[in-house]
């Protein structure tokens, strides 16, 4: 009866129900908090009896600006972040000033450290979720890189049959992470392991080899690495990206796994600043790949300016492209706006040269994994077919 | 010349040296802090100028106790932990009661949750470094538990060899985590890949596979998770993760990959907590297994109180059982009297009843993964031989 009391007086519409509270499915085995409401309000919790000043903050869709939180008598911090966005959100909190993670969430590689993540349900969530069909593999690949002077590693998806195939060959998909994670964005925070799974289990996509390398790299002889956030330091650092991709990267898992080592059996796509990086490494590679997926992008500085003339005239034959790249795709959250419209004006400043290319808008989604899971989905499916 | 003068009248031989120091190893790529000093002193450093008392802990061989730290005028907190003993280790800030990470530090789960970790040098380290040798993979591995009633992952080792060889078979070592920590620990931790990588390229260890997969299981029917370190809860967990173990890790595997299934060829081997679960679970399957490793195992509770009954009587005839079982080993460091003492009364025990074991301790280190990390290096020459 209490239950239909608070159904009835509760304020649901406009996502400020303070029932039905739930633990987030994303919480570290046995962790009562953060809790989710029915419609997706987040209610978080720290204990920390001696600060004075506790706040939470999240990522693009859950709590862009820092939150107030209240003190209870036992000591705990409360608040409740209204109504989020679907997806996965890194998310904080601030104890007087110091940024915390919340001891109830695993941490995700994001903003450059480990970051607490919660999980925020969504009606098409199926499709990333791990089924009762063939598993895939992720596996831990290193090597040594002579152009950084590093041991790096990447993750290497291969499909369930790999191992029951030991002649068969296979396409490989370089897929790209954002700025401030790392090579186990894709797998951990994107789940893309069960979304190939899924896709590959239903006919939707042919079996393929991803690879999810780090989307930073110093060239060894370098002063100090470029870290920043902005399109120089972004460029700058995809110049010794893009000789660790052609020297290192592609030549040694052709040379480790069973692949179909050529341009046609060869993608490559990236979320953010990894769209970036596709661009301005991929674009000035036609002769190694024939498909491009471009997740949220940072088309930031002067990358698309002048496409007619730039990547070494790659845009400028139009019949000649069109007839070489199989597949030229974009995608961006209907909740990034800006991102939304870096896609559109590029795609129209190609339309206008001639040149064919795909745009998606995942809706209701922001700058967060959910908009780059959907943009997997969509885009897996149109490759080596 | 300011160098030459701390040199001379710096205060290195007693531990408390105040120069020469630089970021640990492990830091997250550019952090500063935390800092080693030549005599493994750890300078570190937390900004939390809003903070009224700001400690730092860490695990055994660190800093077990909490010790507190000062406060400069830029709102740093500082503090030296005197000569840290060698290996990883796991350690924490406590802001005004609250414990933290630090953010120079990447996250390693442990105490049950995602911690910050340290990696102080030690002499020997070569062993676990990652060289210009044949690199195996780690992959990563998921399977429905029906038991469970859960998806659970396990990390896989192959080694280098086995995408070369598709018709080939593998022995398999079962490789167990501690208490608090999870599946990932042996090979983020425990850098087991690097230290099979090297033994295998040395000709020392033959080519295996080795399984990491969860140390803790709860039926799905169970009303609460037995989380607690006592024995009675370790034991209860051990009951479920028996079955997980006997009906669906090891068919599985044995469906997946290419491994020679037989008891001739498997082994069981864990660290603390994994070592109580190889004996609550390996001892009671001699079918399964021919080799044992107790690495710093917390032989707690009655399970060596009578050997010669326990285990359906696997002790009771030791011709047939040093016959039977080809290596069980026990490991412990040095620095960790406890487990050695353990380890000390069980081979004692064994020894009385007829049964041949090899004992190792591990010197200088504590019960840390480098401890571990010795105990692997030493175990696996030993097996499928």
């Amino acid at each position: 009866m209490a239950f239909l009391v608070l159904l009835v007086s509760g304020n649901r519409m406009n996502g400020q129900s303070d029932f039905g509270f739930k633990p987030a499915a994303s919480n570290i085995q046995g962790a009562a908090f953060p809790k989710l409401s029915m419609d997706n309000s987040v209610y978080v919790r720290l204990l920390a009896p001696g600060a004075q000043k506790v706040q939470v903050q999240g990522g693009d869709g859950l709590c862009p600006k820092p939150l107030d939180l209240k003190k209870d008598s036992t000591g705990n911090w409360n608040g409740i972040i209204p109504s989020a966005g679907p997806g996965f959100h890194y998310y904080w909190f601030i104890v007087d000033g110091l940024r915390v993670n919340d001891p109830g969430s695993d941490t995700y590689f994001g903003y450059g450290r480990p970051t607490s993540g919660i999980e925020i349900p969504i009606a098409d969530e199926d499709f990333f979720t791990a089924k009762n069909v063939p598993h895939g593999e992720v596996r831990e690949y290193w090597y040594y890189s002579e152009i950084t002077g590093k041991w790096r590693r990447a993750f290497v998806y291969t499909p369930a049959e790999y191992e029951k195939n030991p002649k068969k060959r296979y396409p490989v998909l370089y897929l790209l992470h954002g700025a401030g994670e790392n090579e186990r964005g894709w797998s951990f925070q994107g789940r893309m392991n069960f979304i190939m799974d899924n896709l590959i289990a239903e006919g939707k996509a042919v079996p393929m080899i991803i690879v999810n390398d780090n989307g930073y790299a110093t060239a060894k002889d370098a002063p100090t690495a470029p870290a920043g956030f902005s399109a120089r330091d972004m460029t700058k650092m995809a110049e010794t990206l893009e000789k660790v991709y052609v020297q290192e990267i592609i030549p040694g898992i052709d040379k480790f796994y069973r692949t179909k080592a050529d341009r046609g059996n060869r993608a490559m796509a990236g979320l953010s600043m990894g769209g970036l990086q596709t661009m301005l490494i991929g674009f000035n590679h036609p002769e190694l790949f024939s498909y491009y997926g471009l997740f949220s992008a940072a088309i930031i500085g002067n990358v698309m300016d002048n496409p007619k003339t730039a990547f070494n005239g790659l845009f400028a034959d139009p019949v000649a492209f069109n007839k070489k790249i199989k597949v030229l795709w974009f995608g961006a959250g209907s909740g990034e706006t800006q991102f939304v419209t870096m896609m559109n004006d590029s795609r129209k400043k190609l339309e206008e040269l001639g040149i064919i290319s795909t745009g998606y808008v995942s809706q209701g989604t922001f700058h967060e994994w959910h908009s780059w899971r959907r943009d997997l989905r969509e885009f897996a499916p149109l490759l080596f077919k």
